[in-house]
């Protein structure tokens, strides 16, 4: 062990938490994994993590805790529940939530965790499962700053750019932001690709015409990739795109996004004929004649 | 003169049109310009071009046109005209329109050029006016590809991507699917920025957590650096994307793009209100309160 080396008490395991935790043991910190299907968490006992069985068991020592599990229904069971990190967690731990979750659930768990001497960060990540395996994502912390400057040993083994946002909640609203401009992306890359698919043109020649202009990003790319393939598989399943987009309406409240709901209510009626397992860019299929 | 070197008769010499004749200029070819507002083509009669008091006037004795203007019903005119580009131009001449135009308009000047053995060749590009400046515009080409051969060195001096798309017309159709992108983005990051600024976020620390993921892009990083400043003035002037965006409607006839519908709904909302004078970033106005 390190001077820097953490006892890490690590709460979920599925398509970011693994590639995640598989870098904080790496970078020698001391983990111990609980995982709600304990198969998921065998991955990383083979390369030399703890297993608990409990979340109160993968708290109880730990200095830092991370989370990174489904929805916000989870997160407030782990944290606020009676097995969970706040009941169980010593005074002086850092506890940090990586879900796409609430910003006022955020701020809730803040509050409760006050007047155990609990330091809880909100700290979503974007950058998808290929970045957690590259270790390359990008973290949107909301909390106390002290407490991030903790834990960054921690977040730096999966993160390639690490920003505070501000108080609790901030966070998850930065995360917020990001998916309103993805969801919007993605819907406007597909009706781009209708129009140029319907229209007669080589779509892969038109991407070579957007990809270096103002319109190109990452996310275009991957949508129009797939698309042209006829490769309807996720990437970001639709079911998560809804989530977000559900958390996103309630970060709003009174605040109307038109475009946001005009992605919600497509996202909606693709997921009634196929199916939310697939991936965003089924978009797609709310708009044009596709193979089955 | 260069043994590449073209006599080119230049017609329009605006934001785009000046700064890109300029490069055709620095690079060695002899240039005679004609523009509606003679003021205009001063710059470049200055910097070495010929004046030329009419279309007829610039296109005669001219191995290459170029023809870059606002809207499709002065392309019509500059080319189906009596004082046109296909009545006084001469067998064999290359003709490249860059204006963002119709299709189908492009379609039926290729078809009207073809018993005179000129050849019309549909060349919008992207970049704006940052783009043509700095000689490095994205050029999308849709017509005959020996002609376009044939000009290439002329685009070279004001582009850095040239691709052939196919016939006629497919040049402006893969504009249209950019400008598709480019209307939807520009709502994407309106709707973002809302989100982040009515829920009291830094929009410098989010846009330092958006830019290096999938959403990232110039122009996202354009619609929020102006809308940090509060500053509504264009860069691209809705008036030109409602333009762009009654091109896309037609382009796609039956086929839907409700996206692309929305923005153009809140475009004519904020025309209506402020003028179409201010820049696409205005759109953020239809969304939330905004500062007059």
């Amino acid at each position: 062990m390190t001077a820097q080396s953490f006892r890490v008490g690590w709460i979920g395991s599925g398509l970011m938490g693994l590639p995640m935790a598989r870098h904080v043991l790496a970078a020698g910190h001391d983990v111990t994994v609980f995982a709600r299907t304990p198969a998921r968490a065998a991955p990383l006992v083979q390369a030399g993590a703890g297993a608990a069985r409990t979340v109160a068991d993968a708290v109880r020592g730990a200095d830092v805790v991370v989370t990174i599990v489904s929805a916000p229904a989870d997160v407030e069971q782990i944290y606020l529940g009676e097995d969970g990190v706040l009941a169980n967690a010593a005074a002086g731990t850092v506890a940090v939530d990586m879900t796409t979750s609430a910003p006022d659930l955020a701020r809730r768990i803040t509050e409760a965790s006050a007047d155990r001497g609990i330091t809880v960060l909100d700290a979503p990540v974007s950058g998808g499962p290929a970045g957690a395996q590259a270790g390359a994502l990008s973290v949107m912390v909301g909390g106390d700053a002290d407490g991030l400057q903790r834990v960054r040993p921690v977040l730096d083994a999966f993160a390639s750019e690490v920003v505070h946002h501000g108080l609790a909640g901030s966070g998850q609203l930065a995360k917020l932001v990001n998916q309103t401009l993805v969801a919007g992306i993605t819907l406007a890359a597909c009706e781009a690709f209708v129009l140029a698919r319907t229209g007669g043109l080589d779509v892969e020649l038109v991407a070579d015409s957007v990809r270096p202009g103002v319109a190109g990003s990452s996310l275009f790319d991957f949508v129009w990739s797939r698309l042209r393939e006829g490769d309807l598989e996720p990437g970001f399943r639709l079911d998560h795109l809804r989530k977000d987009l559900g958390l996103v309406a309630e970060a709003a409240g009174d605040v109307e996004l038109p475009g946001t709901a005009l992605v919600t209510e497509l996202v909606d009626k693709v997921r009634h004929q196929r199916g939310g397992d697939c991936g965003t860019q089924a978009l797609v299929t709310a708009l044009m004649e596709w193979p089955t």
